[in-house]
């Protein structure tokens, strides 16, 4: 068994664990269904009450026009740029270096569309005004992660945020929201998804990071841009017969945390702070502006390994499951908060976080 | 409400109904899922017990090396068709003018693939031999839709399918099968799936038609076909964090009613019997070679629907929920039977054609 799976077995046997909501097993279905009534038709290829409902109420919380509910934000975000560069008639949209486009969709964008990928910023921060400014192409469009996740989940100042807005609509471009974890951030700027999505011509947003939803995206936008997106829907091969299993979750489940957001974002800047306080452990960003950040350790992964699987058998807390060499003697992992954090009798998270640090010191 | 509206309306008011297995509904859902573990883990981007065991069953159960799930046939269909392309270095495919890909996928496959068809046979028979013969562009594959649905569900002679993937191989023409219904002829052909699969080299099938799932495909083939279709998943938006709800759904009701093909088929028979013996009515084809067949009325759609809103009324079974125009005189729909069938009692099946034959007359 690999170094990886040892980790992730011993962390699914710990009584708490720090990341996450829980197990994506199919009890998150069942929960979901249990007073769902079986008569409720299924929604047929886009049709029906329940597709038809859940995308009349994310377009409302969104402040858009309307919305489509699409299986992946993968193939909702590729068909958004596709429709503002056939406005445009240029195949090129500018993004972060590590956006999920460029990096975790195969190249969809480029095999698929044929469109052209203009990179803006660095892959250590996130975009910001200066970015958009100097860019010396034109593109159709402008899509930005918030928060980017990537690099810890960092995000731009709002007022970079309003004044890209405002430059890209002087200059015909049009901006589109890589909203995978809206809600996320909506504590950090104390703004509305309205307030924020008004700055965009095209939202993206999934249903399984925050939400913990089993899968599922909405794509939201003006009727024509919407309208657009389900022919596209359609050629991708995502028009479904029925996507139901999907919807009912992801209504159920913005039903119950979406106003757990901001918990979750306190809750991610206690647990930062429990690691930078650790030696040779720092977050980024060292204090979190969602319910995420990455945690970087200055030591080699087999040994933090070591250290990290006496103590999820000590204490029976699992602080993560698996870690990523970022060099021979450097490695990181991903933390975002959801309900299982608050479930962590303080004392014990203490102990454990003075645990690790004694442990760090000693190698 | 529309003519089409009052129909199904209707329809849905009777206590029986000629075709499929039952409402679309939660229900459908609920009782796939009412005997899985709670604890049983999701399927995770392709990986995963249960989504890699449903996937290794179908491959034996086709014949084939290995096979993955799709979200949807569309998507399956239209990456097997580009592997085959890029393979060959030439983008075209021929199959039949009333192909799925050709007529109900706003051209996917040319707009995102930009790969050209070429249309066998005519819009009124399938795909003969002769068709694949006189083919006078090179292709780099051939898709055969069996039974081809747009006409009726027809099928070629057994003895043409195998001449067919004979010549395609002398040739270095790729054979692939849109089995969209493949479980649902091997009775007429008494075959197996492996029987039929092996003249293919590489088989698209779908889980909501006769077997009545929620929604979902399998694309079976070898293994670097299948490892390049992952890719393209990817690309397409497809390869969703959770499968799950559609795959436990496809294995759930391919268990119950793999082994009711032959009964739905000869009930078919039995049914479009019914449906000659009216006035002014017949079937497509006479005899079906499957669990579907179209029926073709020779009356107005206005006048037909008058018929038989009485007669649901009257009767408490309901013959079909829609009706299409093919001219101003006639009209046709489709059948599939299902588990809904065998429910009707077979005296107040022979009252409501009786009752039928009578108002047609009639009119």
């Amino acid at each position: 068994m690999s170094g990886k799976n040892l980790l992730q077995e011993a962390c699914n046997q710990t009584t708490y664990q720090l990341a996450g909501h829980g197990k994506r097993n199919m009890e998150v279905l069942k929960e979901a269904f249990q007073q769902i009534d079986g008569n409720l038709e299924s929604d047929m290829y886009g049709s029906g009450k329940v597709i038809e409902d859940f995308q009349e109420k994310m377009a409302k919380y969104l402040g858009k026009e309307t919305a489509v509910f699409f299986p992946s934000g993968t193939m909702a975000q590729q068909i958004a740029v596709r429709i503002w560069c056939d406005e445009k008639g240029l195949k090129k949209v500018a993004y972060h270096p590590l956006s999920h486009l460029e990096i975790h969709e195969e190249d969809g964008l480029k095999e698929l569309h044929h469109i052209e990928s203009v990179l803006l910023a660095d892959t250590k921060r996130c975009v910001q005004l200066e970015d958009v400014l100097i860019l010396e192409e034109d593109v159709a469009c402008v899509l930005l992660e918030l928060p980017q996740r990537e690099i810890g989940g960092q995000l731009p100042d709002y007022n970079d945020l309003e004044a890209i807005s405002t430059y890209c609509r002087e200059k015909g471009i049009k901006l589109h929201l890589d909203g995978a974890r809206l809600f996320e951030i909506l504590p950090y700027y104390q703004k509305s998804a309205v307030e924020i999505c008004k700055l965009f011509d095209s939202i993206y947003l999934s249903f399984y990071k925050g939400i913990g939803g089993i899968a599922g995206a909405i794509l939201a936008g003006d009727e024509a841009f919407i309208a657009e997106s389900k022919v596209w829907k359609r050629r991708h091969g995502g028009d479904l017969i029925s996507l139901y299993p999907y919807i009912i979750s992801a209504d159920y489940y913005f039903e119950q945390r979406l106003d757990k957001m901001e918990k979750y974002y306190e809750e991610a800047k206690e647990l930062a702070g429990f690691f930078n306080a650790c030696h040779a452990i720092s977050t980024r960003p060292v204090e979190p502006v969602s319910n995420m950040f990455h945690v970087h350790i200055d030591m080699p992964k087999e040994k933090l390994e070591k250290i990290l699987l006496a103590i999820y058998e000590e204490t029976g807390i699992g602080i993560i499951h698996y870690l990523r060499e970022t060099s021979e003697i450097t490695c990181y992992f991903e933390i975002s908060i959801g309900d299982r954090y608050a479930n962590i009798p303080k004392e014990e998270l203490r102990d454990v976080f003075q645990l690790l640090d004694e442990r760090m010191k000693k190698m």
